[in-house]
């Protein structure tokens, strides 16, 4: 019977059979995060392995490869009408690239990679553990070179870390992020000076026990608030926070609590819960068509970003949530809006990126973006990382770093293979603020409903803008077309000042 | 490569893949009964349908055939010794059943079957709330005559209810069956008369306040102590409780909490552990092979009621439990253990099948069995169950039904296609019980141990003698060369009349 459908129904039919296979593996993974029982692990590692193997495979059969041709050849014939014909141009344009990118790695060099990267991610543990970096460097070597020949089989322009880069950040160079990052930088590095040069946090007046089922059923009130569907999702615990998406409807946040401190539990879920809005937000009914994914991970964290530091951390958000959070926590009660907000927003120079607040955060990236690319371009060599991150660290903040566990060995990501990861982190910062500016402008109810704890109007400006645009537009052209222009610094910029200098 | 592997081998190869796919479909149901948010369950019930599709193609794949019998031509060709040549026959035996009832079900009677369900599920539903018989009627006339069908394409001797008792119980037959009930009927009924006669439960005694989470600190206690692994393991709350097994490592046990009640919980703990324990046990590196697997429902049952029932509702427990229950329910302390024994052993005549008490019980299912038996020999008709129902429910327990929903629509079974199912509760029962007593006959220091609160040299038996031997012999072989006899209903009798008459 399928074989009277047209190429492109047979794609959407696969892919949507590819995606139901690769939602299973996500399924196993949460569990694996959140209950399996630890003896469970070997079973459920054969399972995942499985799965990812039956994904692979049927993405990459040959026929899927002459469907493409054969609907790239006649892109309009299964088209219903003019928008349907751009929806299907654009579905085409993205399975093209992932099918390229998925089939032009021969399976001995797949192979090889998930070796290295099983032995790597062991000897990270025992390196970072023992501050070695010798330990870890022979498999950090043999990481570049297959990221290397990985990026020769996908082809590049002008170097090899753009290929890698374009894996998680589609349409991405690395000489236009120079230049914006450069930008950042340049006024960052003093603003961060200055936002760190007095102390005017009221730390001490946070001091209470927060038990986790009031941070709990706060967390949620928050979360349910911005617009998180809890029919379609769900928050559990576990040691490092994610969002992922199970389904169409199953997207599920994970967060920590720490019963001295409410704060990581309740930005962690507003961050998480970015992501998820914007994973409920994709339009319905097109699972497994790119047109129904989320386009980029510099995309995805803008969404986090946003709610975290620009709703979450603002003085709006704590004029209206301060009331129900002494609710749970009756100490609050003797704070002020205002010195909440201060208490939310402290800039510290700090050693380890994932606990580093929004004014520094960027610096570290820049740190690992720069070594990053001077070890693709041959400019670096493995053995010059450890002084090099030191030097350029204390040059961008100011610190020395005492032992490698706290400098370049801190971040679990190179021994994974993931090099051009990080820069998204930086991407995703200024989007956000590039975003949110944006939607406050081109929007004017959406300022004066934040201020009433009305998140609908910039939920829905998002929505409209970037979530049900699915990967029907490059990153970088989704940006601009939502914002009215690139994104650049400006806005971020802006946003720190106002927060941490006034 | 595989292609050079001999026949025994490459079926252990395909089951172990086959078993690998339905753990991620048990993994995936386990999540849904669980965790699984409302709206994701249309994503996740096309997950169970093509992950149950994968397992079935592998399995049933004409290759799989041609193994089974080069293999059963040459059965010794793959053993590296006697034991081992054994071990390939029983799994050999096993596999030929499995594939044989597998690949006899023409495809579109599957398909019907699955189709008829789905209706009948709903129709039951429906029938039971406004408990209207003709509602559910037609429905369960199509799948009595599917399950003929069935019958038909399996091949049976003298009765198609055999081939259907024959998919959960393996080897079992009807008229066997009735012997074995009509022995346990004779003195059941009188016995359930008098104990249920005189009411003795002090169950006010019991009244207070029972918190969720200290009902399952101590449960989770109780189900250490007997030997549950929570490393291989754990215990969620679901409406209704259940035992499943998702790897060979990865046991999880459900049970619903009472904030008035803690025993619904605790035994329900105990029930589950006790297939839990089964699941534990059996013997590591198998799994996918019969030699691996659970024997059959009548066993599973004997395992769960042996913990609830044998060991967890005695006076030895009590002695031992009840200042331990005690510490956290602080009330409980008023009680003696003798008092506590009485109040977990209330004999009572009533309605619902899975309120029953262990006096009780029985006469539910043969009520069923009875029903079963006569649908499929034609001497009852679809409009005659309601009438049979309520007719035989009044001779064998002495109530009248006041209406359908309270009586032969109160169970899912039926509307599942599920017949034949129901007679593996009571021989679970009576297999419990000649199990129990044979173990305390053959190891003389399992009776003082449990009144120690050491489980040890009971699981130790139960392990060796049952749960070690996977499918190695048919369940009632099992059950006769643990116990030394094949079951009767002596030792159940002997059991409840010490426990309810005395």
């Amino acid at each position: 019977m399928s074989n009277s459908l047209l190429p492109y129904d047979q794609l959407c039919l696969r892919a949507r059979e590819v995606r139901l296979i690769r939602d299973m593996g996500s399924t196993l993974g949460w569990d694996q995060e959140t209950y399996l029982p630890p003896s469970g692990v070997a079973w459920r590692a054969d399972q995942l392995s499985w799965l990812g193997a039956e994904a692979h495979r049927r993405f990459t059969a040959p026929e899927v490869g002459d469907w493409i041709a054969a609907a790239e050849a006649d892109p309009a014939r299964a088209a219903e009408n003019e928008a349907e014909a751009e929806l299907h141009q654009a579905n085409l344009r993205e399975w093209r690239h992932d099918y390229d990118l998925a089939t032009r790695l021969p399976v001995a060099l797949v192979e090889e990679a998930a070796q290295a990267q099983a032995h790597a991610k062991e000897a990270w543990v025992a390196a970072r553990q023992s501050s070695d970096f010798s330990l870890f460097a022979p498999h950090l070597g043999k990481l570049i070179d297959i990221s290397r020949r990985k990026a020769d089989c996908w082809g590049y322009e002008t170097c090899a870390y753009d290929a890698l880069l374009n894996t998680y950040e589609r349409g991405t160079r690395s000489d236009k992020l120079e230049i914006l990052f450069n930008d950042l930088r340049k006024d960052l590095v003093p603003l961060v000076a200055e936002a760190t040069s007095h102390p005017r946090s009221p730390e001490d007046l946070l001091a209470g026990h927060y038990a986790v089922e009031k941070q709990q059923a706060f967390n949620r009130e928050v979360a349910e608030a911005v617009g998180f569907d809890f029919q379609a999702g769900r928050i559990d615990t576990t040691v490092h926070p994610f969002c992922t998406d199970l389904g169409p409807c199953d997207v599920r946040l994970t967060t920590r609590y720490d019963e001295s401190d409410f704060r990581s539990s309740l930005f962690g879920v507003l961050h998480e819960a970015g992501h998820g809005l914007y994973e409920q937000g994709l339009p319905p009914g097109f699972r497994g068509q790119p047109a129904g994914d989320s386009v980029s991970l510099g995309v995805h964290e803008s969404q986090s970003r946003l709610w975290e530091n620009h709703v979450g951390r603002s003085l709006a958000f704590w004029e209206i949530w301060l009331p129900r959070a002494a609710a749970h926590f009756p100490h609050l009660s003797r704070l002020t809006p205002q010195a909440m907000y201060l208490a939310v927003n402290h800039a510290k120079r700090s050693m380890i990126r994932v606990e580093a607040d929004e004014v520094t955060y960027d610096l570290h990236i820049m740190l690992r973006f720069e070594i990053e690319r001077g070890i693709f371009s041959g400019d670096l060599t493995v053995q010059d990382i450890p002084g090099e991150w030191n030097a350029r660290f204390h040059q961008l903040m100011g610190l020395a770093v005492p032992s490698d566990s706290q400098g370049c060995l801190q971040d679990i990501h190179w021994s994974l293979g993931g090099f051009g990861y990080f820069p998204t982190y930086s991407l995703g910062n200024l989007n956000a603020a590039h975003l949110f500016a944006a939607a406050q402008r081109q929007d004017p109810a959406i300022s004066p409903a934040l201020a009433q704890g009305d998140y609908a109007p910039l939920l829905g400006w998002l929505r409209t803008q970037i979530h049900q645009q699915g990967r029907r537009h490059l990153p970088g052209d989704l940006i601009t077309r939502a914002a009215g222009a690139p994104v650049s610094s400006e806005a971020m910029l802006t946003h720190l000042r106002t927060r941490y200098l006034s």
